[in-house]
């Protein structure tokens, strides 16, 4: 068979046009306080990015730039004055940060409600007791491609790998808050093809090109590809796409699968923060 | 095979008197306070044996007791209190409160370095994040229990039955964070036998009588019940201890196995808060 791919280009224009409508229907513009610390040239990419978006869908862009030999203090007083700031609704400290700081403790300074990356302690607490809250982009991007699809996720068997506290983590939790039977593998699980060819969803989320080949999947499985790695011939995933494609019954590409979706999401979820506050 | 008996009685002893110890070797004695609100006889036997156990080991029993109709904000306001006063190290929040109290309210008052019970969003965000932090007593008991039973995580497949915030969730963070392959079962899941099956290790904790039988038990398995119900005959768990005894390699048995490991473990989770502060 060939496998559907899922286009996260579609559907990440999709979700802006929802955003825009939402943001229109709210009455006020939310703000986004982009807080940037030094000159790391991919860092500043993915600012302006999600600035120009915001922008582009109506939220008041409200960055902030720091010089890489920001204190933590004066970073941590501003973080604190953009939380209590009515007319910021949404918070998001673009990481990594240069090594003097300390991200977890300036993070944790966040209000919950403005944390639009869903990064904070607080917001992975509420994820992980099923309460109300604002979610990792990148795996609410992905349930979003998977619902879309219209994939069934109740008592389906689900299979993650990869545990970071960004992708892998959260994603179990969203997949186990929508009732699929769910599997966590890393870098320890013993026989990861056999494992991964249990699912009815896989998502692949370790960083390793190439990781999941045909063998790991069973025919007709749907398969989420959140990795990205560049090469001579282009962008590429953790799935063995060509071979992959040939097996599963739904397939994201790399690139236009996961990636759109993640600023996509970062828009509806100011759009929830703004809602909320 | 006969199954081993793994004895969470004799374990708990050995549990407390490492508190106790600790508690010495720490120079100032920790202080608990149990808050515990109306008159419910479960609640206040529950509480009782915890203010026992706390004393038995040199934990000053800082205990505060509300009538029913206390209002959410006198009893927010004794919380606070209890989480500005520096001779206070350790706060639990005896649940279920009565229905007119917010109990996420008032838990989100407890500062999580005094969250001996690690209900608190933060402390599940700690959690879920692999950050230190107060972990819930349920789940690390049966930690222990497999520790103390020589259990090898890194690598094995464990399978949580249940997904409660009390046990199933933090349960499954847990067996992640030492390394096992975890898959989350939950009453939506399809075949639940053939799920569990594939455990090396089996934590059932979905309060449901006699759930587990023989047939969703890998030969040689190590086997945890957490569930607790009472019957004509006895206590009984989620569990068909005789039958899965019979090919489990390891076995709790219901009473002795998990449930004193609980309140062993809230000691434990005192020393570690008060060593913290």
């Amino acid at each position: 068979m060939t496998a559907a791919i899922l286009d996260g280009r579609l559907l990440a224009e999709k979700v802006v046009a929802r955003a825009t409508g939402d943001i229109a229907a709210l009455g006020r513009a939310p703000g986004l306080a982009t807080v940037l610390v030094g000159d790391d040239p991919a860092s500043a990419l993915y600012v302006r990015n999600k600035r120009r978006q915001c922008v582009a869908v109506g939220i008041r862009d409200l960055h902030r730039r720091f010089d890489a030999d920001v204190t933590q203090d004066e970073l941590a007083e501003a973080i604190r004055a953009l939380g209590d700031d009515p007319g910021v609704t949404g918070i998001l400290l673009q990481l990594p940060l240069p090594p003097h700081l300390d991200a977890d403790a300036l993070l944790a300074l966040i209000p919950p409600d403005k944390d639009v990356d869903g990064l904070t302690e607080t917001s992975a607490g509420r994820l992980a007791l099923g309460r109300p809250g604002l979610r990792p982009c990148t795996p609410l991007g992905v349930l979003e491609l998977l619902d879309a699809h219209g994939a069934t996720l109740s008592g389906a068997e689900a299979v993650v790998v990869g545990r970071s506290s960004l992708v892998g983590k959260p994603m179990a939790q969203l997949l186990l808050g929508r009732d699929a039977t769910v599997t966590v593998c890393h870098s320890r699980t013993r026989d990861l093809a056999a494992v991964c060819r249990r699912a009815d969803v896989l998502v692949v989320a370790a960083g390793i090109r190439g990781l999941v080949a045909a063998d790991a999947v069973k025919p007709g499985a749907t398969v989420i590809d959140v990795g990205i790695h560049r090469t001579p011939g282009g962008l590429r995933g953790d799935v063995d796409f060509p071979a992959v494609s040939a097996v599963a019954g739904a397939i994201t590409p790399v690139p236009g699968g996961v990636g759109p979706m993640t600023i996509a999401m970062l828009l509806a979820n100011t759009v929830t923060a703004a809602r909320t506050l």
